[in-house]
């Protein structure tokens, strides 16, 4: 397995074509770096400037008197191949090169230069055809998308760098952190494969999300290998574009990558043990789930609610999605019962009713806590007049800490709900805007509990 | 069929059971009504007081020197009977009967009871068992949840109670605007069918919503048969809650209504023409765009795009939701290459690139908007440095009286991609946050086209 612990945590970081122009990429690229902070020497590099944004800018790699791990290549794609030289002789260990107009242009001749140049000097290439890379545990923005990112623990790899970028900016509205972004553009050299069991080792990451439009031809075979060990250590959810017959023509002429039906793709990514998400935020979803949550130890789970409706929403999702809801004992059911207004049921679903208030919740969530009937708890609520949900939410995250379980949350509402899923999910506790999409992010969870399980048992 | 219209359309309205007390239901419900700015004339009836928010109180409604259309009856259940009799008396039209403890409750008599009493003077009762009811083109809120309501087209009767008042708000913060807002509880008298039939006619609505959990036993035909009038003049989506073997369950224990299996509700829904949402998201994203949109004169559908990677999504969720994609014309294609950088892509999806501007998109939907090969068109946008969403959003607003063509869109991105969205929403363009819900939002527009399509083929 190839070692990309100097990608993501480099001591040092060269800008090829760095600018002074706010509107060229090469001054967003060394802006961003700079900007979010990245502590490692920075280098930029031009061969008409002697500083930009307040650091030494050099005429060549070359010049540079230290040692490169990262050089990442923000020139015209004419320009690549004298630089990757420049970049071999120095040592450089990593190219990171932005350029458009190599494989998905029709210049493969290009592509394949640059690539025996790498190896030629013993270097890895991201890309070409990349918005760039980021890494935040080593604060780490070198790409020119928007300058902020959430830190957290999902992985994203995109093959789309439109979509990334624009991503960028919905992962912090939606509270969704972020290990590492990566921009996989025509993966030349490093590819989706490589760069999943790098990140399968990466302490940083609990979940790899992935774009994908098409695998490079004759990798099927390999893809489902290598992906069997990155599944063995993290969850993998896949996003399959060019699925349809129309799709994959558009995928072609998008990144001319090998599109495949979608059939084949999911015969693959199941044997590979890879989480299919149908839509970007399903995978969204799910990967906010892995991300917060640890893989549950059982199946057996319990329904909490104020209101009927959204607790009869939630009861049919779990069972279209596999999650078995438990019936709870009468010794759980007179303990809750006391966590719960008369008219409450203390039945799976269990409706606390519109009258509840924060310490029903609370008393009620301590319960199924500690009850060995229960493995996972589906936390839901309704905007009531009598329970405001910013308390609701803040009450919740305080005991954190004692949950051993994994509760996933489903709330109703408006502005002010909207603000208790975001104090839910900064505080580790993934959070929905409607029932639904709580109950299959935990069936993804659940899915890939029993892949595990199920590879154990082969094992042994 | 019954006429509501002074259910809809009140003169006057008493309050029976209004409160001073603010944490009381008696209390929100004359104060909604009084803020949301109800002009008709309002009767609080309350034997201990003589006004209430400035209002002169009645001891009886028997005493208000006025005709009466609507009552809304906040008081025990124990008493409901005898002032339905009052109400009777008096010549109320309707009984807004707030109160629980009826059939919900095992109390079947008290129910018959009640709508014994209001048959014998004549009156039709809404509820019991209900949060109350709204009509925004009178201005009217008479619940018990939030004050405000968002006006629109989309009419949402609900038989979940906390999950109706939790969708208050959200609607408001999702730009979803409503005509109706409607509590079914238990259905004593006007149901579900009764109510659409009404609303089909309401020229200010121009969806229904329905959150169903069950109609009452040996209605299921009567379902069908009434629900295809309703179809025939307007769409109608329904979220069956209940589905699964174990929602059943929960819901009889929730409502006391007959659930059923998802699998009959399923037919009897396809056969009455209406369509079926499988979550609130869905609903909702649907009868945003039966709210905003006119019924599309044909199904051939272009996809616009800045990103490659959300058109193939779109391209995927339109092949798969049966939504026909054009090959645009050679013609057509020259004329739309115009609009875009050399680079781009005039075949379907039309790829703008990432490099376009306002006015790329606008000169686009403007060859769109008058190719005669084109019925639709899906509008997307990746955040990108180039191209500030707000301003797209605002431009595409400011055109919109000049597209005859049903436009929906979708927009990725952060903040100010949210902003945007709301902006179109607000202008009449049904936005969403994502490829997928646009797609599917267009599809369920054009399944009920080619419903009404055949319904007409079927007459003539």
């Amino acid at each position: 397995m190839a070692d990309l612990s100097r990608l993501f945590n480099p001591r040092s970081i060269a800008v090829i074509g760095a600018s002074r122009h706010p509107g060229k990429i090469g001054y967003v690229i060394l802006k961003n770096l700079i900007d979010y902070g990245y502590n490692g020497k920075l280098y930029p590099v031009n061969p008409e400037a002697t500083e930009i944004l307040g650091l030494k800018s050099y005429k060549s790699v070359l010049e540079i008197p230290d040692e490169v791990d990262v050089a990442i290549l923000s020139i015209p794609a004419n320009k690549v191949l004298d630089v990757a030289e420049d970049c071999g002789k120095k040592g450089v260990k990593f190219l990171v090169v932005i350029a458009s107009g190599f494989a998905e242009a029709g210049n493969e001749e290009g592509e394949r230069k640059l690539v025996e140049i790498a190896k030629k000097y013993d270097m890895r290439v991201l890309g070409p055809n990349i918005f760039g890379y980021a890494y935040t545990p080593s604060k780490i923005n070198a790409t020119f998308g928007p300058k902020d990112l959430a830190p957290g623990h999902i992985a994203f790899l995109t093959q789309s760098g439109a979509l990334g970028i624009a991503l960028m900016g919905w992962t912090i509205m939606e509270e969704l952190g972020l290990s590492a972004l990566v921009s996989l553009g025509n993966m030349s050299d490093l590819d989706v494969i490589e760069l999943s069991r790098f990140l399968a080792e990466d302490t940083n990451t609990k979940v790899i999300a992935i774009y994908l439009e098409g695998l490079k031809p004759g990798t099927g075979r390999k893809f489902i290998e290598e992906m069997k060990q990155v599944t063995a250590k993290k969850p993998v959810i896949v996003i399959k574009a060019g699925r349809s017959s129309r799709g994959q023509i558009a995928v072609s002429s998008h990144t001319g990558s090998l599109a495949g039906s979608g059939r084949i793709y999911d015969a693959a990514f199941k044997q590979a043990g890879i989480l299919v998400a149908r839509t970007i935020e399903e995978m969204f979803d799910w990967a906010r789930a892995f991300s917060l949550l640890e893989i549950p130890r059982g199946e057996r789970t319990v329904i909490l609610t104020n209101g009927g409706g959204v607790g009869v929403l939630a009861t049919d999702a779990a069972e279209e999605s596999g999650i078995p809801l438990i019936d709870p004992s009468t010794e759980l059911k007179t303990a809750i019962k006391k966590a719960m207004p008369w008219f409450g049921s203390a039945r799976n679903p269990i409706d606390l009713t519109g009258q509840a208030l924060v310490e029903n919740y609370i008393e009620a969530l301590e319960i199924l806590n500690e009850s060995p009937e229960v493995d996972n708890i589906i936390l839901l609520y309704c905007r009531t007049a009598v329970l405001d949900p910013v308390e609701l939410a803040e009450s919740i995250s305080k005991l954190k800490s004692k949950f051993r379980k994994p509760i996933v949350a489903a709330l109703v509402g408006g502005e002010d709900v909207a603000r208790a899923i975001k104090i839910l999910n900064k505080n580790g506790i993934p959070a929905y805007p409607g029932p639904e999409r709580a109950v299959k992010s935990l069936a993804a969870v659940l899915d890939y509990k029993r892949y595990l399980d199920r590879k154990i048992g082969r094992t042994i």
